[in-house]
């Protein structure tokens, strides 16, 4: 006993006679760590020091004996970067994925009667338990979420520990959340009052599209959503029929023109898709300060058409990577866009220069964050900010060697390389296992559902695979 | 003792008296099984079984209680499919991997003087071992390769267990394994001697495109493999350069038109890339039953534009997918490639219905194997073929649910979701333990080649990244 405390005492005089030590939570370190800072800072042989839910530290390394953590990992030199940031998803259509893809006009044909058939509140808690499983092992720690009963998703991502924007979709036709789009308001509006203080859920209004809605209830919900200061977030110019609704509704304006017209532009707004935006278009969502979601794995699938991302990047507009929903894209970790956001834009643009690495990182953690005006908050590794934070493995062969971190993330990597994931200080994947939910048994759980699905739609007849 | 006998002559009894006992060394049950044969069947709950390097039984499971096999994985609903083959890459290359990517003119500036340092019998080797975990990972059984030292590669296939075609490359200028294109037949010519015979090793050819190489070469080529009865690979109408050096030389023909001119278009050829090619080049491909490697993620990286795949495979041409080199893919199972050419395809072509699934998985299989004119031996899982084949976890949450085996392949599947991977009746992977190699010795011998690179061309101020 003597001995202990004696030991004790002489080791915490060495430390105070060197350096002061610096008592943290959690310490990565023989990281090579992309901040995605302002300058874009690289540290090879880095550090990332954590403390409850904020980053304390990030340095070269060479501090390291300055700090002291009840939990260190070392990163023998992979990756660690800030966490992922997926800008648009509909989390619980998971249940959904693989069924009847390509089929035209599939969202009014086909997803918005199945939806009216199968949307429950636990078909929404189920579809999100997979869902959040998936992205977090994905690399993704904060998500934007747009469907109906966004308290049960609110739930699954309270209990997984991840963070999220989520937003009551509101409609013009009956859903089963709402039978009228103010039904939906009232429904939000009690969400809000819900989730407004929790740490780590930011609860919005999600009013599907322009063309889905009328411009009394747009205008509403622009109005609440600045009184109660939360986000809104729409499908915004993504198709030809929302076009040709909206010129004729406002003689011949494009959505986004129509969206400024009636005041729903606001630096609450995030907008999914943008596709179909001009020069002029782009000035405006830049003007109003909103951001842009680029989902653009989901938008070639439907061969809807390339958004003129590289344009709102360039003009500084606030743009981030987005899956879509997993009907769509149909994976949900943004590294599953990174290859082809990469490429394609090259492909349309004809330019192999076109849409560097670095674009494509920054667009997914510090960009993002941007367009869901989070960047104070999250989406670089920078000291006060939330520890949000991942470590990629780049031992994996499809990862070795790297030359060139962006290049490796963007091209080569795989949503199944991140090792570890960690939300607000709390470690929540360690080496693939998630420690906060039974992954297992969420995945059966989603398997049972999808018996339910095959009952309804596909043994019916009513689809054919 | 007498109990045990007693027991098993009972049990043979029982056996025969109900049906007649298969002994197999290997049977997969309880599998989704894509055979990718004529028609496309699909068993929900079936069976592959395999004995010594031949597949011997692909049912759909009613009959499990006839085969008894020294080993049953049971692959508890998981989709069994055949081997992946990749019909184009340069393996070795993966020890320059995510090194200046997207710089203009890349191939000719940057490429050829970057090899002309480091192509050595080490490099091939040590790049080829690497490749070779990656793809096996990735569940390619069989891939086609295009480098020099050739019989280095041959070995470290041989060593894994894989199955390849392995085109030694002939080119205008000296390379480290041939002062000139003379010396590159005579290499090419020792290295068909060597492995003629080899059961899962196919030697051949690999002019590396027609503006690289002269006419007189290209004919001798086309003779000796017709002599040998060995493949042709060749990068074919793949850029602008090419089309000019050809035009010139030709008279203004193209370069399918031209190959054809000089008699080097038989149906021991396969063409890689394939791009610009116009309705008569492709009528010219077909004619001569000539086979196409198409590399879409490569192509479009280097914004090189998109091959007319679909009219190729529309017109029933020979072809297959294929990932290049992984300076250009930048990885090597085509796993990766299936999204990128699902949606791409339905981008080019504005229509959501183009390249279907199913389609992707067949240009990945029994597609691939024509492209390589191999299709009597592999590409499906039939009766008498040989025996490659993977199981693709359907549990991991991205590929959660499957309503549609395609579909899920497609567009959610990751390289990391092959669980199994089985070459010549051999089981290669298992759980995704590669059992014939060392990955963690080869991995790190890549990392400590790729210090060689960095030193010669990185920090030499040659290459800034």
């Amino acid at each position: 006993m003597f001995k202990k405390t004696l030991l004790a005492v002489s080791l915490a005089a060495t430390s105070s006679y060197a350096f002061a030590v610096e008592n943290v939570d959690l310490l990565i370190k023989n990281a090579q760590v992309l901040t995605m800072d302002k300058d874009k800072t690289v540290f090879d042989h880095g550090l990332v020091a954590i403390k409850g839910n904020k980053i304390v530290a990030v340095t070269d390394g060479s501090d390291i004996k300055e700090y002291q953590s009840a939990k260190t990992i070392d990163a023998d030199g992979d990756i660690v970067m800030p966490g992922l940031i997926n800008t648009h998803t509909h989390v619980s259509m998971t249940v959904f994925r693989s069924l009847a893809d390509d089929v035209p006009d599939r969202l009014h044909r086909y997803i918005f009667p199945l939806e009216k058939k199968l949307v429950s509140r636990d078909m929404v808690r189920i579809g999100a338990q997979l869902g959040n499983v998936e992205m977090l092992k994905g690399g993704v720690t904060t998500y934007a979420d747009m469907y109906y009963f966004e308290d049960e998703v609110a739930k699954t991502v309270d209990q997984i520990g991840m963070r999220a924007v989520l937003g009551e979709t509101i409609i013009k036709f009956p859903v089963a959340s709402a039978a009228t789009p103010e039904d939906g308001i009232k429904y939000t509006l009690n969400f809000i009052e819900q989730y407004k203080d929790h740490p780590r859920i930011t609860p919005a209004f999600a009013p599907h599209g322009p063309y889905t809605n009328t411009t009394e209830i747009l205008q509403k919900i622009t109005e609440l959503s600045l009184k109660h200061d939360v986000p809104v977030m729409t499908h915004l110019a993504e198709s030809e029929r929302e076009n040709q609704v909206i010129a004729e509704r406002s003689g011949g304006l494009s959505p986004i023109k129509y969206m400024e017209s009636i005041g729903a532009l606001t630096p609450n707004f995030v907008g999914a898709h943008v596709i179909n935006a001009n020069d002029e278009d782009i000035q405006i969502l830049k003007k109003h300060d909103v951001g842009v979601a680029h989902n653009m794995s989901a938008n070639i699938k439907s061969a809807k058409g390339v958004a003129p991302a590289m344009k709102m990047f360039d003009e500084g507009l606030r743009i981030g990577l987005g899956t879509d929903g997993p009907m769509s894209g149909n994976t949900l970790s943004t590294i599953d866009e990174f290859n082809q956001v990469a490429k394609v834009h090259k492909l349309v643009n004809k330019d192999r220069a076109a849409m560097p690495p670095k674009n494509v990182i920054e667009m997914a953690t510090i960009g993002a964050a941007r367009a869901l005006h989070m960047e104070d908050k999250i989406g670089s590794l920078e000291v006060g900010k939330l520890a949000d934070v991942i470590v990629v493995d780049t031992k994996a062969p499809n990862m070795v060697p790297v030359y060139n971190p962006y290049s490796a993330l963007v091209y080569s990597a795989y949503a199944t390389n991140v090792k570890h994931a960690i939300v607000d200080g709390k470690l929540l994947m360690e080496n693939r296992d998630v420690l906060t939910v039974d992954e297992e048994k969420i995945r059966i759980e989603a398997q049972k559902y999808a018996d339910t699905v095959r009952k309804t739609v596909i043994e019916s007849g009513e689809i054919v695979q």
